[in-house]
């Protein structure tokens, strides 16, 4: 959905004061590309939409609160599902446009939309669900997970039921073949033009293989090990403080031969259901059908020959950037096979260059 | 070459200061990613590169000046050529990897890369060749055409060779069918997940067809009239005065019935050529293979239905966006068929707002 607007960016670091921060972050959301990407991805609103459904028997006669609503698709489910009043809390100007849709879904009986950020806005009531797509990329990146836990503990009745109520991260090995070909390119300059251009091969290493995280669809025959899950949030007891640094260790061994030359970050998210198998996950893993979140690739700066079970193992970190708190970080040490721990922090870039033709 | 890294954004305007804009201006071509993408563009290389070697008579022998050499490519095509000396002018970081392309390609007693702007470097002696690859998005956005009518007007000797030579602008309307599906999408939802969103539609409609120029591959079968030339530059006599505006009439007539829902927008480069023709032709055009520059989309706030020989007239105006001076706004004039005269001004926007999942 995003096909119409795509451009090549330098990536670029720009220091922005808290309230520009917000406004940016706000604003963004009020384009249309965003929430047609969002409602277009059918992994995520399918999910959502089931396991609202199937919950309908917590939800029934009961009061929702639904944290960053959007278009207030998620909160018209949850009206759907029986929910007797529903809190659409949206901070951003696209509210007006979910008012619109509720009034047309003849649901302006039980779902209110109101307009103002989760921290501010006062509710007439406790609620007894709590409803969010808050996942960023790479989970934690601009998410909105700080708000959905201030919500939690400001409006959730004890007892209350968190939709999705689990995140976990994992982390595999991947061989990404795209950047290699990319650097594989100056060798091929001579041949066309007659000018010999292998020298830019070590600059492209430099620009491609940098601390940024990419966001990108990975294909399944590129990842190298089964994933390895190294953090777990349960959103019912997780605190904004654990939040501040989410880490944990990983250890994993290799399919077979090749070389590793990143790393790929995914998450997914778990909804309790009654039905069996009791829980309902939506997962952003390269080996189920693709989303818009993609997986977040981490490329090391060189890359490392394995074979059939050599083994990996470290510890990833995420925390806020420095620059700017809604950007995340990643922090990973790693060994792979014999090699000594290596170490590299990685970020998600600003995109705020400007494409040049 | 672009399709690592691709986003959608929400476009935002942001004045830029000067120092700011030039900063951000110079330091995006650091990044590998667009030299790769000019480089691995086909028809502008090579074209150049024939073009180049076609004029070596006119090039052997005598001093050539490479207004933003970039890798440095062309001035290597330039010594290729027979030149005595070439002045490859770059004020971004990327010079240091030309200095290294050049040693390589072992013309470094020919080509001397100076690192600066042409405003301010200081050359030796007067040269009888300027070679500029100037051209941006829609000819003009973020072009460097100034700079070389600087260097044409400080350091080309009298009857001295331009190479390119001459520019065109051409209009032509289109019917754009990804943007009628994006607006349509919003009728689908709720076949799919049960809510209805039809009333999306206008909201997309007025972020979709908004003011924004979008840069995109126009398919052949979309455009319908043959091109109408508005402008033309000749860049041996054009004053920078007189790109303040830049602007022409056109008058085209409609292929078939159709529902023109935009215009595109883009140009030619045209290089003078010994051999007959004697001239070679640079052509971003729909009808041609395709290019980095793609084309300028320009969508019209409602679709107008058309049928065979519709006449298509009006005037186009480009000029320099007032927040930044290297953005191009287009201003356009029409009136089609029994049509009222409209209007409507565009500008690229600023990619300075972050993406969001």
């Amino acid at each position: 959905m995003s096909t119409l607007r795509r451009m090549s960016y330098a990536g670029k670091k720009r220091k922005l004061d808290k309230t520009r921060q917000d406004r940016v972050y706000f604003d963004s959301y009020s384009d249309v590309t965003v929430h047609e990407e969002m409602i277009a991805d059918y992994v995520r609103t399918n999910t959502y939409r089931t396991a609202i459904l199937k919950n309908s028997e917590l939800i029934r006669g009961k009061v929702v609160l639904d944290v960053g609503a959007g278009t207030g698709v998620l909160s018209i489910f949850c009206a759907q599902a029986g929910a007797k009043k529903v809190y659409a809390v949206e901070a951003c100007s696209i509210a007006e446009q979910a008012v619109e849709i509720v009034k047309q879904n003849n649901v302006e009986d039980v779902v209110e939309v109101i307009r103002g950020t989760v921290e501010t806005v006062e509710l007439p009531e406790k609620v007894e669900v709590i409803v969010s797509e808050w996942m960023g990329y790479a989970l934690l990146h601009e998410s909105m997970l700080n708000s959905v836990l201030y919500a939690r503990d400001r409006w959730l009745k004890a007892g209350g039921l968190i939709l999705p109520s689990r995140a976990e991260l994992y982390i595999t090995p991947i061989s990404d073949p795209v950047v290699e070909d990319r650097l594989y390119f100056w060798y091929t300059v001579k041949e066309q033009y007659g000018v010999d251009m292998s020298c830019m091969s070590n600059f492209a290493r430099r620009c491609i293989k940098n601390s940024d995280i990419i966001v990108s669809n990975v294909a399944m025959e590129d990842v190298l090990s089964h994933p390895a899950r190294f953090a777990e949030l349960d959103l019912h007891s997780v605190t904004v403080e654990e939040l501040r640094t989410v880490k944990g260790r990983f250890t994993c061994e290799s399919f077979g031969s090749a070389a590793v030359n990143a790393f790929c970050v995914y998450f997914t998210v778990t909804f309790p259901c009654p039905e069996k198998p009791h829980s309902l996950v939506l997962s952003t893993s390269p080996f189920y059908p693709e989303t818009h979140w993609k997986q977040a690739v981490l490329y090391l700066d060189s890359p490392v020959e394995v074979v059939q079970d050599t083994p990996f193992s470290g510890e990833v970190s995420m925390f806020p950037s420095e620059d700017s708190s809604r950007h995340i970080c990643i922090h990973v040490d790693y060994t792979i096979g014999e090699q000594k721990e290596q170490s590299k922090t990685f970020s998600i870039p600003d995109w705020t260059a400007e494409p040049q033709p």
